[in-house]
């Protein structure tokens, strides 16, 4: 889909704001895409973020899912906006291994005040891709 | 709801396995609570795991909402299982602020196979404990 | 959850437009309670409402969960308001069978512009109640 | 995606299946394509299935998603198998209104036992076909 953004400045306020998420740094996820309707975070493997089988954790795996959702709205949302996770839904499609990951977030619905986005999270972006998990979420804009 | 454990050493482990889930170190969750299809974690605010308000980000209140969710199903799987994320839904109702929080999960059906199980997680859980999530997600069973 | 509503005539409201609902009446659905954050209602067996087995689809199922939701957010919000389903997630727990069914949906956390639901519906509401699905839900208010 | 169906079968199979859907009559619902992995509905708009405001009521939408589902998730799996609705997650987009409904699903992730599917649900589909909502949901297989 192609969208039209109605803030001049998205990509600039993406990234402000994504500096601004501590957890990011934390856990070592970098922003990558930022177009209008689609954002991209990668993730590197980390043995510290895993479950008891040596994979990610799946809320590792939801953090940036639901960040790259989250900021995939945020692109087309007014100027002096602020986002929110109103709700996701995540399905765990297979372990989360791999050396590292790629969250893909694109909007499905873009709306004044509530915005529906899908994200794929993806194992070994860069070789043979391996689809990890889906997210289904809503996003609320905020007026400042 | 009273559930009768078919695994006389279920809370054993529910601790076992939690200890070996790295990002619950990594994050500083602890386990509270671990009775039949009841477990508590807890998890101190840190202000590296926010997003750009300085909240705790959803995707770390999921990460304790999800273990909760995945051990209170493991307390009533057979000897020799394990526990897998199929699924959740989360709906973030208010900002994830406080000193501290609490994720309270509790099966809704144990099953064979799924096992579907809601969780709340509470910020302030010593005072006046405010909601600030809730999951509703579906655990699978594997043979060992 | 005790809950003040801002709307004297919510009770009315609530009726009229369930009456205007008119699925309702073609699948014998029936408004049973409507109380601050809390509406209920009742689905007879219908032969020609099943799935494959003769239980009752999940669809239809989810219809007056859904219906329910909607209602129990709407007892609740201002006067001069509309009510609209954003989003739901349904899990279906044992198959829909049985003579009579009861959407049972509570409030969870009201808002001025969103209000998160819970539903439960049971089968053989009289007699041994069975949960036979719970939906976790988002509506939205708009301004008249 | 391209996907090899196991049960050589599978299409009469869904056929035979649709058809003892009664819901599926009683509402107009017609199966218009079965292939691997892909399954759509088509439904009429019919006054008597609306919400209050003369828009097909969310829980029909999501009857005809979940069949589509069902099904998507059904002509994947092994002779003699049965399928079940484990839980569906749905957001409505915007308003259920035209004069002709298509469900189209497909599946995202097969399993022995779970599989994961996504329908779209679009008004008008054979015009300017507008997306109405979208379910992502997890099917499951059972051996008779």
């Amino acid at each position: 889909m192609n969208y039209e953004p109605s803030n001049p400045s998205f990509a600039a306020e993406v990234e402000q704001s994504f500096a601004k998420q501590a957890v990011m740094m934390a856990i070592g996820a970098e922003l990558v895409t930022v177009a209008p309707g689609v954002v991209q975070i990668s993730l590197p493997y980390r043995s510290d973020l895993t479950q008891q089988n040596g994979y990610l954790h799946a809320g590792i795996v939801t953090t940036v899912a639901d960040s790259a959702c989250g900021y995939a709205a945020y692109t087309l949302m007014a100027p002096n906006s602020e986002v929110l996770s109103v709700e996701f839904k995540v399905n765990l499609l297979r372990p989360a291994k791999g050396e590292a990951f790629l969250a893909v977030a694109e909007v499905l619905k873009p709306g004044r005040t509530l915005t529906v986005v899908r994200a794929d999270v993806f194992a070994n972006p860069h070789s043979e891709r391996v689809l990890v998990a889906t997210m289904l979420g809503t996003m609320m804009c905020l007026r400042r």
